[in-house]
């Protein structure tokens, strides 16, 4: 599906206003694609493009502009437009949409906007970031009970042009209690002569609007499903969940768990558009404490001048030991953290888990401890036997913090991706040092006794 | 949904073989619930159970098995039970399936399989693993172009109950390449005279069998799809990937990106299931290159062994400023990973994003040199200008690496993930050892002349 035409083609097309031709290039795209397309414009061309399409075809493709592009245009355009647009967009769409505007401009174009579809705004716009309510829409397709199977189909076929999907039908009864689910598929090998409650399910997978998103997004990836209805605290069907969405919002989790583990709190921000002030609020609070976190290791190496002075070979193996611990650390708290973001692993878990980890950092640890004790046969024989032992003991510690970290956060209701890679580095470097040292003091007992006497 | 009967209870059931009792059970649950409710069950119990039930029951059950669970499944009955539940499986999910099976049990099994679906299991595991082909499925709908609405409608309530989807149904000749796509939202809209060929929509959106599994998943993603058609290099028709196999690869893939950038290589296995030779094999690799690298930073601290015997105070502040370099590198490197990773940063943005990276890390390095110079001032003050500059150089030292590093990587095809955390640390230690005693040697050269006089 190449563009059929260039982007100056498309302007003059525009600028003489020929909206055969216009609406002939926007039907043989998706929508999707049309946005992308005509994304480069600007925000006065874009408008007058979308004014000379019919306005259903128009709100699709507005609908497929990124939240930050579709801010700017509402922005920039005369309010009754813009209020003809809100009515016209998916329901989820301009939920999102209202949420990000200015206050000031919101203002302006709401009381533009028909009152019933007004009401569903700030209905929608009124559960918090991270519920269930923030990411449903309310476009969805209803049946009464009653109906037979033919005037259901009818009142499908009614329904279909404005619905987010009609190939999930919930069934309410006068109340608008959510009583019953049919699929379009059921509904079509139905016999003429049942009504909707007779093949009807009546168990319905549901999720409530102000529950956290996650619950929505367990049943629809663990039954398939294409959508998930969603009741307010009276069992009132007050929306629906789509597959699309809970996409969205499995990237959106998975790249903020991302972040978290590399020790930045970036959330739901582009990398690419980030302001400079956003990115270093995102970054600096970490870098900041692990700069005062590491100033016990310091101290550690300082306290041990003595030994360091006794035996300077010893300082050539610091950085080699000290970042196995915080190596390992990282593999087994990253490991940990996506078992636990994607319930592979549950905090029951934990100890089974645990006895598992100290066998595996055991192997390693013999591992590496082999492999410095190479080095440390060429560099300064003397000491492979204490670099060897410390391999050992700083791979097991930095795995156990490593792996038991996120659990403990997770245990007291804190995200476990606060377990981050540099975190676990520092903890780790700060037992590493006190263990690399304590054991080559030991081992030089001799010769620093000889010393202080 | 509450489990109606407890697990012994069902065994009873199966033991006095009460088929409607059993069969209304099963219809009472999800399939997935059904899977998850029996799981306990021994496998022979599993199948007494499963043989009880109306074959398409038991398949829909069995195919929310996991996949491991399924295997021991099938090499535990006899080889003609196991024959008509691939029959009845979905077909993508049977394929997975036969793929995993020991070479002499489906040897066994495959000739009783019905000669139609025996050629059908050939054919979708003949793709290799990553590839379009791998995860579509064959269980598609699909009409010919000169069918009347009336007929097509037909065609689908037949086809419906084995297909994976009736939602999508995409238009073929009598070659079976693939000329259009209807969807059935637009079936039961269309006018009853209009032919499928008449309303079908000709510009498919569609991927090639034996590409790469993500040029399945954009499109469904962008497109909002419920599934998308794949075509093989004749442009036949041949499978259909849906959103669900498009959910669990996308999770499949953030977990490897996950794992990568904590420094293992843990693919595709549960980290709970996983035995010690696995998640041996997946740490090792990079911890033992790792303790190779770090010998480079033990070499540059020897180096400077008459700079530090000079100012001893200078160890002290070597973890500290040293890990500043690999934190900022590892945020650098897990934001970059994960923007290339989603597609909010593409190769040609290299330069735009170091211009701005330079920009930051000059900020977060001037912020933390105000807090080492901090820690100096009580510790160590005749140093404090020295470590203060070591630390704006080390953090920008780190932070290019981090950022750059996944870009050099995505450029010579390799997996930018690969950028992990620990050896960005490795690499920023090396640096920072370097930089530090360089920028010391500098500082305190009078004293060090001195000496050496």
């Amino acid at each position: 599906m190449a563009n059929p035409i260039f982007a100056p083609e498309l302007l003059e097309l525009i600028t003489l206003e020929d909206t055969d031709t216009l609406q002939d290039v926007a039907s043989s795209m998706h929508p999707a694609e049309m946005a992308d397309f005509v994304a480069a414009l600007e925000d006065t061309d874009v408008w007058r493009l979308l004014l000379l399409l019919p306005m259903q075809q128009a709100a699709e493709i507005f609908s497929h502009f990124d939240l930050d592009r579709q801010v700017d245009l509402a922005s920039d355009v005369n309010r009754q437009a813009m209020a003809h647009m809100l009515e016209a967009l998916p329901h989820d769409d301009r939920a999102d949409l209202v949420n990000r505007l200015e206050p000031q401009v919101a203002e302006q174009i709401l009381p533009l906007v028909a009152r019933a579809e007004r009401e569903d705004i700030r209905n929608l716009t009124s559960y918090p970031e991270g519920t269930v309510g923030a990411i449903m829409s309310s476009d969805y397709a209803t049946l009464l009970p009653e109906m037979s199977i033919k005037d259901a189909l009818e009142q499908i076929r009614l329904q279909a042009p404005t619905r987010e999907t009609v190939y999930y039908i919930y069934v309410v009864n006068n109340e608008h209690l959510l009583i019953g689910f049919v699929s379009l598929k059921d509904l079509i090998l139905a016999k003429p002569t049942q009504t909707v409650g007779d093949m009807m399910n009546p168990e319905v997978i549901h999720a409530l609007a102000d529950d956290h998103q996650d619950t929505a997004s367990h049943p629809i990836e663990k039954y398939d499903l294409l959508a998930l209805p969603v009741i307010n605290a009276e069992n009132k069907l007050v929306g629906i969940v789509t597959v699309d969405d809970i996409m969205d919002v499995q990237e959106a989790e998975a790249t903020t768990d991302f972040h978290k583990i590399g020790g930045t709190d970036l959330i739901d921000v582009s990398l690419k558009e980030a302001g400079l002030a956003v990115l270093y609020r995102a970054r600096v609070p970490w870098l900041l404490v692990l700069v005062f976190m590491n100033v016990f290791s310091g101290a550690g190496i300082a306290h041990f001048e003595d030994t360091i002075a006794a035996m300077s070979s010893l300082v050539f193996f610091l950085p080699l030991l000290i970042d196995s611990g915080g190596n390992a650390g990282s593999q087994a708290a990253t490991l940990m953290v996506r078992a636990l973001a994607i319930g592979d692993v549950r905090l029951r878990d934990w100890f089974s888990l645990l006895r598992k980890e100290v066998l595996i950092s055991l192997l390693l640890g013999l591992t590496m401890a082999l492999g410095a004790m190479l080095v440390a046969g060429f560099r300064a024989p003397e000491i492979a036997i204490p670099v060897g032992l410390t391999m050992i003991c700083i791979v097991l510690f930095g795995s156990l913090v490593g792996m038991s970290l996120p659990f403990v956060l997770a245990r007291f209701k804190f995200d476990p991706a606060t377990a981050s890679a540099p975190l676990i580095t520092s903890i780790a470097d700060i037992g590493g040092v006190l263990i690399y040292f304590a054991i080559a003091t030991w081992w030089i007992r001799d010769i620093l006794s000889d010393m202080g006497g």
